[in-house]
């Protein structure tokens, strides 16, 4: 790893910038990645080892055509690897270990080699064999696991339509019961019924799980998933019936073949319906484990959740991928002078650079906790250990909630990082643009943002409802238990805002910044302004449950961009809260510090960002208000000697970067540079400038 | 061009969500469209014309070396047009027509063809002939201009060095002047000062404009650019001396072969100094017309303006081929059921959606108004008409401000444009991600966005200071107006609190919003912002003045955050006043009207932007503030039957957007959908949902 000469290397170092002569705590590097590495450290170490292997990297150099088939020959390897990573979610009579968390721990790091390698795995293991595993019967599971598992049936997992995305239950693909033949006929009624963007269905599939409508006895169903081989596996030609069409380029991700696929009349064995959520007996009489379609169809859904959780911990890991070349490369480079006649100024000891770069550190570490916790929650859940409605629904909020955030925030984070780096940045071989690429479809695969903030308002609001009518009591996962402080801080609202005034009338902006820095009252601002914004919107929206659809829906329109804010907040929330109980975790007292700036940073910027709510609803006053950015500003400024080692913490080394500018060349040409003028001035040849010469004159 | 249904047809035609029965105004698109074509209509639409042709187009499947053959061909094609557009900007003398404007309105436009054509005759015309134009001699021009205009000579322009990218004055390449051959001996010293990021550098470039300190008599007099010949034209191989590297793969314009070029010790004739500002006589004798370095360097640099002013407008027709795709996807596209059981809704239907698509779209706008102006300020200065320091000056600050704005508003842009897509967004057929990867380094090249923001604050923060001594009185270009009225503004601040606590005290917010959407209060609120931004900042700084150098650097750091913000606000107000301005020149009453709902979005969406700074200093009470966003919203609603027709008066056809989702495909799948369920209802034979027959039973 890069060594700077701005790491303090000794305690106590004093920072230069610091007024008193307090010593700068010190950040114990190896300590804290050791940390970070969570409850699967093994595999999730493993598979970062993995990440370093040439093998596995990214070729940046190739045709979409060759990326796709060396991304197979990537998938051969995982496959064919001894410990079986990518096995691990699976059951242990199928060679698996049932062990859905270290499976994601590990899955995640993928993208440090190649975000395709990463999706595509995700298609093949996460998404086509998981939905053997999770909607099929113990039988299918058997039947068909093993060859998904082991690759020797790469699949597509066809479940969006052009015409449907996110609107899973609308797909319009049916799946028709013949008692004649004891099959199904699946097809696609027309265009918009194309199942789209399946990933390894370009060229690679030869099966598929397909989403359809189930009609059988001349009732729907609703959505049930059948196994339909598509392509026969000697030939690669596709099955009698079925079409395809190559989505070709793609604006990233080109080692994903995705396509579409459409079936005419295809048959299917009533074997094939995996049944463990729908069942139909010979004669074409349906039965489900569970009664309510609406529930049925949810339940089934809930089941894919991984995918939502994975794409959090990817968006995570690209997000430290980006920051961590960013920063290296802007505590090595040098541009104008400022302070020094002689040396030009290190980026980084931009006011503008740092607030660039570290409120991002922030709140990277602050999701980095906040997936901890969502993986613990997904373990939870489907080892079996605490697996109930409630808990799955909590699960289901929070991956909604923090895979909308995070896929969102990797993009604006790669850009900025980007540009924070100039020219250099936009070099493929930096990295950057590459991951950002890459990253883009992230933002509205396995469900549209946008689509998932409302999913997640759409749960406070109701949990709020519920809260309202008193009748409630649901067990405490994560996601509710912090809804649940949220609530509290609502009723505890009056106490808030008189606490608001008290400040109002504290004449010292340095107190008032003392105030800020203050664990509750960052808590009670951000708790307060989920609880009130879900409760304004309740409130509104309370008339459109007796009002007809024309006018429901002008209320919900109404409210929409008010519910999409509510989720944003409550994502904040969770993160900061995660950060917040993590500090309590960390033993080494100068880390512990240095990463407690670091959660003020996250927590004052959110705060900062919505300073206008805190204002317009008097839970800042001006005056208060006034001191939170020079406030983050002193603390970016305080945090700038620990910049490298907060992305070093994070454990990516050179040959998880591959970025020249992030490698140490930069300093190594400026040492060069240095030399070559000091030997001309010594050398008493150096010419001199026009201006002094002019000044010298006057 | 797609017809929409959502298109009011005809006049008067209400808006179905108005709730009076006023009747809903209509854009006039053709008239508009031909308004918006500007000064130089027939230039800008025969280039637009061009872009429609195939020949021009950007080809995606191509590789990187096939891309940028392609574009030299392309290049050749317009060298050799009869119109030659890409001459316009040359002497009438050598076939050019000495119109500055004319050349740079079409040549923005080629970005709807591609942007790395755009891109690579930039660098040709705009930047390696510009040099000889504009730092040469007469006789240098007509020496060397030919060769470069008729694209016989393609040449790179090597400003940049790997350790000195924004900052030119420091680069470290040097031209030592040797009396003994009349010749300069031009040097690379070191791996940082190889110069970096050239265009046509890595292939097709035989000659390159170098910028190189000059030394002559052991006296270095600062950046001058010299006219080197680098490769042979015939075999291609480097000349002695230069050495270059191919940058390869980059982030985006991947049909430009940007590249580096290193000197030993090459020996170019005293003729090829380009000698317009400064030139060594035979003995060595330095001589210029301009006796301060400083000033001499900022006068050589700015004479290449012209760069930083065609980005502008590229990213402002970038950001509008990207929300044409958007909106008019948007405006078909439907996805879940809201209001109606049968229909479902189309994505501009939505609250959100609006609030992702319409404020850019009036921020488009804005900004075009904003080009228009600094395209004729550009004009007025390079065509000699009003060519003074001041409007250099001002040119140049403007160009800043622009550029920095649309070139980071573009990405942010078209980001927003993909995920409001969805997964279509990212198919490469679909334009967005690729007008995104070629647009990436627009933020960062022909001045780093945060560097040319500090630029415009420093001016501004000048200008201030001037304005305190009240010694200077400057003629009044678009630039120096608008700081004038920001800098009246604040004169008039004491007014302007007083009105706002009048507005503090108002009850109604309706009434408070019906202030909010007149003219005189924006401009008010964001003049005074611009103003007082300023002051602040200069305020902060003054004791800078007087400091030592690290105590002023610190100073400076502390304020540099604000001094980008003020930048920022200032690059906000020109463009609110150009739309604004533009509103006058409007004739048709129903366009005038809409685009004055759409100033108002743009308006009121920089105000809430930053209504924390509004509350916090007093210029807007929380009642107030708390309207800003419903006002929005409701304006956002009543532009919603629009939309189109504000993308479709930009101009652009189909050939110019070319993506399959904004082609009327989308409605055309739904209009088969919807005839199948028709058709099948009409049948008897529709499948019942089990969730109907359930409601039933109870």
């Amino acid at each position: 790893m890069t060594m700077t000469s701005d790491r303090p290397v000794s305690l106590p170092d004093d920072h230069p910038r610091a007024s008193g002569a307090k010593p700068t705590p010190r950040v114990d590097v190896a300590g804290m990645s050791e940390h970070l590495l969570g409850r699967w450290p093994e595999w999730r170490r493993a598979a970062r080892e993995r990440a370093t292997d040439p093998t596995f990297w990214k070729d940046e150099s190739q045709s979409m055509a060759e990326h796709r088939e060396r991304v197979l020959e990537q998938m051969k390897l995982l496959a064919s690897e001894e410990t079986h990573q990518v096995w691990l979610g699976f059951p242990e009579r199928l060679g698996g270990k049932d062990s859905s968390g270290a499976n994601l721990a590990g899955f995640e790091e993928l993208v440090a080699a190649d975000p395709s390698l990463q999706i595509k795995a995700g298609v093949q293991w996460g998404l086509f064999a998981s939905a053997i595993l999770h909607l099929g019967t113990p039988e299918q599971q058997d039947r068909l696991l093993p060859a998904a598992m082991d690759l020797s049936v790469p699949g597509a997992f066809a479940m969006t339509e052009i015409g449907h995305g996110s609107d899973v239950a609308s797909v319009a693909t049916t799946a028709t019961y013949d008692p004649a033949t004891q099959e199904f006929v699946v097809h696609t009624p027309f265009r918009a019924a194309w199942k789209e963007f399946l990933g390894n269905a370009a060229v690679h599939a030869t099966a598929a799980t397909v989403f359809a409508q189930l009609i059988t006895n001349g009732v729907n169903h609703g959505v049930h998933c059948f196994y339909v081989p598509v392509r026969d596996p000697e030939t690669m030609e596709f099955l009698p019936g079925i079409s395809g069409y190559d989505d070709g380029l793609k604006g990233g991700l080109r080692g994903v073949d995705n396509g579409r696929l459409a079936f005419d009349q295809v048959r299917v064995p009533r074997a094939d319906l995996l049944a463990r959520y729908g069942a139909v007996a010979a004669d074409g009489t349906y039965s489900s484990i569970i009664d309510s379609p609406g529930r049925r169809f949810f339940t089934m859904l809930g089941s894919l959740v991984q995918g939502r959780v994975s794409l959090d911990g990817a968006a995570v890991t690209a997000s430290k991928l980006g920051l961590a070349i960013a920063v290296k490369y802007g505590a090595e480079r040098r541009q104008f002078t400022s302070s020094s006649p002689v040396e030009e100024t290190v980026l980084l000891d931009y006011a503008t650079h740092r607030r660039r770069l570290l409120p991002r550190v922030a709140e990277t570490y602050a999701s980095h906790f906040a997936h901890d916790r969502l993986l613990d929650l997904f373990d939870d859940v489907f080892s079996g250990e605490k697996d109930t409605p409630e808990q799955r629904e909590d699960l289901e909020t929070m991956a909604a909630a923090l895979k909308s955030t995070s896929t969102t925030f990797v993009l604006e984070t790669l850009q900025e990082c980007r540009v924070a780096c100039g020219g250099a940045g936009f070099m493929t071989e930096n990295r950057i643009t590459s991951l950002h690429h890459d990253l883009d479809v992230y933002a509205t695969f396995e469900g549209d943002n946008t689509v998932l903030q409302q999913l997640v308002a759409k749960r406070l609001v109701g949990d709020y409802a519920k809260h309202l009518k008193g009748s409630t009591k649901t067990p405490a996962g994560l996601a509710r238990f912090v809804v649940d402080q949220a609530a509290d801080a609502a009723l505890h609202r009056t106490g808030l805002r008189r606490f608001g005034q008290a400040i109002a009338d504290v004449g010292d902006p340095r107190r008032a910044a003392g105030h800020l820095r203050d664990t509750d009252t960052q808590r009670e601002l951000l708790a307060d302004r989920v609880a009130t914004m879900v409760e304004d919107v309740a409130m509104a929206m309370r008339p459109a449950q007796k009002a007809d659809p024309v006018t429901a829906a002008r209320i919900f329109d109404e409210n929409q961009v008010q519910l999409v804010e509510a989720a944003k907040a409550h994502a904040d929330l969770l993160r900061w809260s995660a950060f917040t109980e993590a500090l309590a975790d960390i033993e080494d007292p100068g880390t512990r510090r240095v990463l407690t700036w670091l959660r003020d940073v996250f927590g004052l910027t959110l705060i900062e960002r919505n300073l206008a709510w805190y204002l317009v609803n008097g839970r800042l006053s001006a005056q208060r208000a006034r001191t939170v950015t020079s406030y983050v500003d002193r603390l970016l400024d305080r945090l700038r000697p620990h910049a490298v080692d907060l992305v070093d913490a994070w454990g990516y080394g050179p040959e998880h970067l591959r970025a020249p500018i992030a490698s140490g060349l930069e300093a190594e040409r400026q040492e060069e540079a240095r030399a070559y003028y000091a030997a001309q001035r010594a050398s008493g040849e150096a010419p001199v400038s026009e201006k002094s010469l002019k000044k010298k004159q006057r």
